[in-house]
């Protein structure tokens, strides 16, 4: 079988590997308080134009998620999201168990808008009685999205300058940001992002890490204290130089690193197969230009490729037809993309 | 500088290391469920004579205190710990933050009593009003404890037997279980551990493993639907497999495992300091005879070796003097111990 | 100005004024132990038909709804709803703040199917990664809803039967109880609601009483500790027995006690609002049989009444209409609704 | 049997009665948005010389604690407060269930000192890995302890300037404040404890009202969305009123009102039983000048009192003695005083 089910089924990239070999006798202090993490930071710093960014290193995305927001809100306060966004789906109410509502908003391709925060916004205080309901307290946006997507500049402008006006902190979730950040479609650097949001995070778990998330804030009442918050929700790592070395691994180098090179690999894949799927006649649920595509596909045929391939079946589009999500990844070989394509 | 701080300041034993370069581009599914996974479960079933139990992989000690506790306790119940215990004192109110009080018992050594939870209970039940109070809902121990010390299997068996008969479930928090194992004072099985106990885990970060933490559930009130609480608390790593691997290779081969024979490392060079301590004419804060030991140093000895050595001050003893914590690990060398030695 | 805004613009009913003069001096225990609290509970007991009950006083509806569903549920699970549910739009998040998800169901007049509920809970767990998503863990309902729309016997039995086939426990919120089973339209009794639900609510603080909540335990599973949770919630009021007094005031005297009567004073006067409205030609926003009533009227009329009268704006339903929401209530005056009669 | 066990086995005072009935008919907007509840208000803020203050109205002890502690603290931090203080043993762990540590500091009296807070915020912030352990965050207070003691100007000065130096909000506690003021070792003003806390409360429940408790915020920071969070926490009254008028009825007329009034009734009966136990050569458990007084009773005088009055029994002081808790009220009767000296 060869796994197209998700971007995280391989270890890491072998650099990372040797790295680790090489650092693993080093004697450091614990909890990202060594070396590693501070030429990491470093690193993330410039790559962000951000030199005032507080960084701080988590192990996996619905922690980050869950420590970011709980972080940022009043207890009265929730998150608005598209209602397809990872914390309103998939983190068994992580953020729930924290205090806090999400308060989803309607999305077809896993995005929001910046009308739409603006009207969230007036509707709740135009209400008399909005002590009743949760107050909007951030916006919660991800890069990729769940569903392939990717904001564009524009987009990501209007949104900030919108969470500006309502005092409303805005939070990228960047689990896949390598993805993003290397498709055709985009016009956003890392410096943009760090500029336009809040707080953000430069996913590494799915990007060719082993795991780890960085954490960049820029906004300055969003720092004090967040190593606290790190620790008290079980993110602070024993031996937190292991996250430190894995960011400066994939993050040294300048624009051209690792990062954005092992991405480029995973979205000229993944545009391949993207390809195919056009050229065989096939519809797509989501036009993706990022590393998860979203084919329907007539249900023989998915039956047939679940022979031989895994991947997750997303919804039912009618009664004969089937949208399927594949991931390629860092680590996705071509062979596995030319016998993908064979098969079809 | 040489480090004796804590136990987490190299990176992970060798075998691990070849082992994961070994398994690197194999691909597996993610969150646990993996082959690796499921074969370091069965050597931990095994290891434990509890072929029925539910393991589970998590990546921190905070992490895993405060999933089994949030998923073990009902909304009102706290959980009783020595006043020393690392969820009453260093987790920044991790427990809390799932809603749960913790229920300090008094302690000297780090190690609470069978009489003081029968007494506990027994208050709680006492009190007319006792609904107006937090009921005791289980029993947290740590093996071996934050102060070095380690309970006997006497000891053990009484806090069981009380846990049970008062129906409060006993939870074993073991970070530092390989050296409590490894002592010569220790007449404890890993069988008996899981027998006498309701829940524990098998600490990876402090005993050799890069991270992680193997929680065995024995209780069958216990396991359901554990993953969900997991996966609410942050602890589900996505690439699960690097959990399994590492305990792959830390457990298997039966008793003399590579955990016991790096722990007992760790133990006989401890073992070593703290003769040379006592040699010297030092008394000790704690009689410990595991990896973690607390000399009471003259002040002027103490300034002398924090030139070349880093460890912990513990406690100002009396006007001239500190007790300091120093602690070995699966990686501390020979020679750095005799250094120490001969600096005093 | 006359005030049709909500049910609980005045105090209470003559009689409980009466009754907590008549009793002020008594000397009781505190908490809800005192006869008068015991004897509510024997005549709640008894028009449920259900010895075994427990019940329980608390003083409002959030937190009723609060302290019954965070006993209920476990960490990880949430509460199925209907979308426009008072738990879901209009408690300031108390329900997330227990640390749960409220799970909403699409519902256009308050109300949500058996059907939908077995949906939900088969795609739960039809989805392989359930785990990562919140489990349903019971249902919550309304009766009247939000909207004035009831549950006939036929619909709760149906949900009930779904309930309990899938493992979860049935919430009814009966904070307007009394004007459902006072609805024309009603085929259900409270011990038909009491068989049927795990535990619901009789709400008195907006039918007639000064405050007040009774909760109704059927499930033997949900009664355990129960105290424990109000008091941990902020519920239990310290002279309990003004609850006791209260709720043996409005409930004793069997079928057509006060708390009938004045609930049916409520539907006879809103009915007849409703038949103005439609011998007006007006359209209704929800065709309701209970207190609530939501005429769609032209923006000139709503602006006219508004000099006179207080309600609710409920939804602009297009151009030049709205939708408000009118409320009667034990304490209308016939004159008040003779007098917006007149208006119109 | 006559009750002395606490104070509030009783309704309310005569006059609030009276007033509730005046005003039953009256239509009020709900939730502490009415006439009476802002004339309350004005009330208070004259009485504190505070014109700024920010003042809301809620039901119970318990729900202010937790609503006012939820939301001065942000997540990582603990509230200080005595051990025996009231959040910290009889409110079954509402505090953590907000997701926060309480901190407790010794005392044997109920009362704390500005040195111990001093010493706890500096041994936070002494220790290099201080985001391992809770943030002190805020100082909670209560005036009269439950211990019966009071807090002299002296010393709530002093400690009022350490929480300044510290940033540390003080909570006072005044669920018996009208006993505090009333007593004759009483130093403070109402006026003086608005000034030297950052918000503190009026206690109804206990001092004459039927329920109630007046929250008065000074500290500009802590005002924002405090209604959010009394809904959310369950505390928003529907009918709001009910609480603006017992405050009214007890409140106005200046430093002589009523609630004064009966304060001091309360008092002159309490400190006449004192004089009779020190009188009978009993020890007092506690030097209480207020209306909880602790004498220690051989075992046989406690039996021979228990036939004719309730009280608590507090602690076995030795083998033959107990200290009790006698409370006195606004309600107590002076024969029912008489009777229990007749008793001695």
């Amino acid at each position: 079988m060869i796994h197209f089910e998700c971007d995280y089924t391989e270890g890491c990239h072998l650099a990372i590997l040797e790295k680790l070999a090489e650092t693993n006798e080093e004697q450091t202090s614990g909890y990202g308080l060594d070396p590693h993490c501070d030429h990491a930071r470093a690193i993330i710093r410039s790559l962000c134009k951000a030199p005032g960014a507080d960084v701080h290193f988590l192990v996996g995305g619905t922690q980050t998620n869950t420590t970011v927001i709980a972080s940022v809100l009043r207890p009265y306060q929730g998150a608005l999201c598209a209602v397809t966004g990872h914390i309103n789906v998939h983190e068994t109410g992580a953020i729930e168990a924290t205090g806090h509502k999400v308060l989803p908003l309607k999305s077809t391709d896993g995005k929001i808008t910046a009308a739409q925060i603006q009207e969230t916004y007036d509707a709740h205080y135009h209400d008399s009685e909005h002590e009743h309901t949760v107050q909007p307290g951030m916006v919660y946006i991800s890069q990729s999205t769940e569903n392939g997507t990717i904001y564009s500049k524009e987009e990501l402008q209007n949104i900030s300058e919108t969470c500006r006006k309502c005092g409303l902190p805005l939070f990228l979730d960047g689990a896949r940001l390598g993805y993003a950040l290397a498709s055709p479609k985009n016009d956003l650097t890392m410096a943009d992002i760090s500029r336009l949001c809040d707080v953000f995070y430069i996913g590494g778990t799915k990007v060719g890490a082993l795991f780890g998330e960085a954490v960049v804030i820029t906004n300055p009442d969003l720092k004090p204290d967040f190593r606290y918050m790190i620790k008290q929700r079980g993110g602070m790592l024993a031996k937190g130089r292991l996250l430190g070395i894995q960011f400066e691994t994939l993050l040294e180098g300048g624009e051209d690193n690792l990062y954005s090179q092992i991405s480029k690999h995973a979205l000229d894949l993944a545009l391949k197969l993207k390809e195919a799927f056009l050229k065989k006649g096939y519809r797509l649920l989501f036009d993706s230009f990022t590393n998860q595509q979203y084919p329907i596909l007539p249900d023989t045929v998915v039956d047939e490729l679940s022979k031989s391939f895994t991947f997750s079946t997303w919804s039912k589009v009618d009664d004969t037809h089937t949208a399927i999500r594949i991931c390629t990844s860092w680590a996705t070989k071509p062979e596995a993309v030319d016998s993908l394509i064979d098969h079809l």
